[in-house]
């Protein structure tokens, strides 16, 4: 099996990697846990051939999308500045000892002000707009750090991040609450903590401890506990982000269990949101950027 | 040296003692990092005995409050429930095993709803109204949870908490923002967080991330990303407590750098709060407790 050519999804956390055809459809796939996060810079070049060695026959183009374009990453590819396209116009090369190995790295975004940055999401972004063309509104990614973008004319005008899933993360292990949150679910207390708060931000800081208070004091369940806990936080996130998703057309895209999350919880405000697969807008983005990048 | 009476202060992560004579004069103080915390049951007599062996001869009475009457403690000593007094009307005695060891532990206090507890604040509180008789108003006692307690003819009549310390340190440490905050504080940062969450605390979700982009971006000094987090939360803490202290008088009781923050915090709201010492204020509760022992 010879692919065309690789793309390469590669974050903090994880490198993802697809053996592409030229009409863009995926041969093989394969992943590993290398994200940029573990690596040094001589980490790259052998953490993407454990997985592609087989894959490279003459000289392939790897297109890559993430935090490997980041300062810490392979190779800075510096950020392009919104207003923009979201397809890239420029790559950064990354380099490689290897003889057939060419790797292309896609900058992130940057917004000035209020200061704001990407990697990896402007990818999905493209990808959904490669899947939906001519497609405008505001496209959410959730994620460790959410993104909302203003999307107009195949621009990315605008963007603004919240912490959500970091928040959660920190708060649910690293502080006192750790002891009240537990595995599963429960959608009233989802729908409870997001109503205690999207409409009345400033209740958040007196309702995290209610958590720990009601399971010391009326049993409250750790499912519920996690549960209202993440509503709180994707309500105080709705609140920050109401002037992007207010009377808009909106689309969610990411992973299918948060990405309903942020679905049901737009529509208690009236939005209704499509859902759209992040994988495959993943995938969608990196084959735009590759057919861009054979243009230039 | 021979004590009337011992006073203890045994928090989560450290024991603070005081060999005290009977007009409330402290005689000697010792401590030590065996707090509740990593202690099993059978490890808090030794913890305290580590202490306060020298200081004991006949029967000697020992007053404690903090998380040592917690389930995970010594001795579960049940909340009292507001609105009750400050200074407490029973006390949980601990099983010791020697034979001149009287170890008596305040309770702690529970609201039922909005639910809420607090374990050695209730201390600090009767010893702020010990030294200030006849004081009615609010008490912010800052600190990992910041407890504002509204007090009235002696009682505690309603409280409230919020995470505010512990959100502080998860999010410095255990979030993309702990690449951000360093050391250090700069007062226009704490002013501008300050101001930008407590009128819309809508903000806070879309201010958080911008203290890392901003310093990608823009160079933001890591002290600078410091005390602008601090107030942010703060400024949440202070729009979900805005019932507590809105035109009331305000004393906060703690450590005095954390203190004044608060205190400042306030100003900008119009309200003037005085400034009191918070293990002055322990210590007065304990006294008042031990007082109260005796007459039981």
């Amino acid at each position: 099996m010879t692919p065309d050519w690789i793309a390469a999804d590669w974050g903090t956390t994880n490198l993802r990697v697809w053996a592409m055809s030229q009409s863009g459809s995926v041969l093989a796939a394969a992943k590993s846990d290398d994200g940029m996060g573990k690596l040094s810079k001589d980490g790259f070049e052998p953490a993407l051939l454990a997985l592609v060695d087989g894959w490279i026959s003459e000289t392939t183009t790897v297109i890559a999308c993430g935090m490997v374009g980041s300062r810490q990453g392979w190779t800075e590819a510096p950020y392009a500045t919104v207003p923009c396209a979201a397809t890239p116009d420029r790559f950064a090369a990354a380099p490689t000892t290897h003889a057939n190995l060419s790797v292309n790295i896609i900058p992130g975004l940057r917004q000035n002000s209020p200061a704001d940055v990407m990697r990896g999401e402007e990818t999905q972004i493209a990808g959904f707009l490669a899947l939906n063309p001519k497609w405008d509104g505001v496209i959410c990614l959730p994620g460790t750090h959410t993104k909302w973008a203003h999307v107009s004319a195949g621009e990315v005008v605008s963007f603004q991040t919240s912490m959500t899933g970091d928040l959660f993360a920190a708060i649910s292990e690293h502080t006192v609450l750790k002891h009240s949150i537990g595995s599963g679910w429960d959608e009233e207390g989802f729908a409870q903590g997001l109503d205690d708060v999207i409409s009345k931000p400033e209740k958040l800081a007196a309702r995290l401890f209610s958590l720990r208070a009601e399971g010391l004091l009326h049993g409250l369940a750790n499912e519920t506990a996690r549960a209202r806990l993440s509503g709180l936080l994707i309500g105080a996130e709705l609140a920050a982000t109401k002037p992007y998703w207010l009377g808009q057309q909106v689309a969610v895209v990411g992973a299918s269990t948060l990405s309903k999350r942020y679905v049901d919880a737009l529509a208690t405000q009236g939005v209704h949101a499509t859902q759209a697969d992040g994988d495959r807008a993943t995938l969608a983005g990196l084959t735009a950027a590759y057919r861009r990048f054979r243009e230039l």
